[in-house]
């Protein structure tokens, strides 16, 4: 009888594909501000914690929930009218956004150790844009926003597209999300979902969203990497 | 042997002890923003979310929470800024606060019906009196704000105070806030607790700080208003 054979497991290093607002930066209450003045504009009643539950979802989706909540049907013109009057609020108030503890040093940490990341927004290319600029990311790495995908969050089309431009398979994946959007999202995309509390979000809603671990913020989330598959170069 | 004795179980009417921003009034981001404004004018960094977790406490308990969570020490001088800041900022955004769905309905229907009720506030006079003048509260409704006790919330005075004034025990009073500090002064107090949605925490944050019962809003509290001991005069 000879040894008894080692199986060879292999596990690819994890890839991560972050959300952008309320998860590398602090500007998830500006959108909601942005939305609410937007809706006000147009003469249109939400209260404001059900419009902070919508911030990350597709604006699509975000506008049908919104037409179901207030019992009103918006035309197409009001629509257009409503996502113009959010972008102009949102970079009226932008100047208060900062990244959120730790972002900076997590994506350098991660570039560092040559873990490869992405990042995947909702939001549109006009508004992300000054959300990016504040987080220092090293040239080409791989950013999807609203305008390049058919579909937004919960739907997995950003995450998706973002592992393709990685060149990752998204089963070995995690996706970093502050919303339970992003945790769905994960879901349907077939990765891993990290939920951050920075977005305002409970700890119990993000879990109950399918969260494989919840931190604070990127911060936090650094401190303990090696719950995520990172461990130090040796 | 003679007829048993039926055993006379008397339950007065419960009154109502309301907490105001997120729960009658939708005013909490505003506050957050103004916190936020302020906080940024003194040249504190703190994530919006921790801001948003910790309105509704006492200002004294909140800047004590911010000198732990900032890990620095703000003087006396600093701290007196901070809140004439909040105060100015607030009263500055203050235009776009408006009644949450059902709170003019609810408190109407609890005149009629002939429930006592309060309202009990961790904010200032100043600040509060543009949220209370929006509720066309009857004439007499007694009102508590932060001036008029010792301690805020989540100590139980401001409560108390408010039963007080009422004439009514707070073991048979609901307490009704947005906060878990609300839900946690209602204990503290002997009284039920009534969580809402609408100041922004999640369910499970509001069960877990031992709400009796959560309600979307007031809308939807008073829609269920049986669940709380008010029962349609016959």
């Amino acid at each position: 009888m000879g040894t008894p054979r080692r199986p060879v497991i292999e596990v690819p290093q994890p890839a991560f594909l972050f959300d952008l607002d309320g998860t590398l930066v602090d500007s998830v209450y500006q959108h909601v501000i942005a939305w609410q003045q937007a809706l006000e504009a147009c003469g249109v009643p939400l209260s404001v914690w059900r419009i902070h539950r919508r911030i990350g979802m597709s604006g699509g989706l975000f506008l049908n929930a919104l037409q179901r909540e207030t019992g009103r049907s918006l035309d197409a013109g009001t629509l257009e009218r409503l996502s113009a009057l959010h972008a102009e609020a949102y970079l009226r108030l932008s100047g208060s956004v900062v990244p959120l503890p730790g972002a900076r040093e997590l994506l350098a940490r991660l570039q560092r150790e040559g873990v490869p990341f992405a990042v995947a927004t909702s939001g549109a290319a006009l508004t992300a844009t000054s959300a990016l600029d504040l987080l220092g990311l090293p040239a080409g790495t791989p950013v999807v926003t609203r305008d390049l995908v058919e579909r937004a969050k919960p739907d997995p089309h950003l995450f998706l597209a973002a592992a393709e431009l990685l060149g990752v398979d998204p089963r070995h994946s995690f996706v970093v999300g502050d919303s339970i959007w992003d945790l769905m999202a994960a879901q349907r995309a077939g990765a891993l979902g990290v939920g951050l509390l920075s977005g305002g979000y409970g700890r119990a809603e993000l879990a109950g969203a399918g969260a494989y671990r919840v931190y604070a913020d990127p911060a936090e989330m650094l401190e303990r990497l090696e719950e995520v598959g990172v461990r130090p170069a040796l």
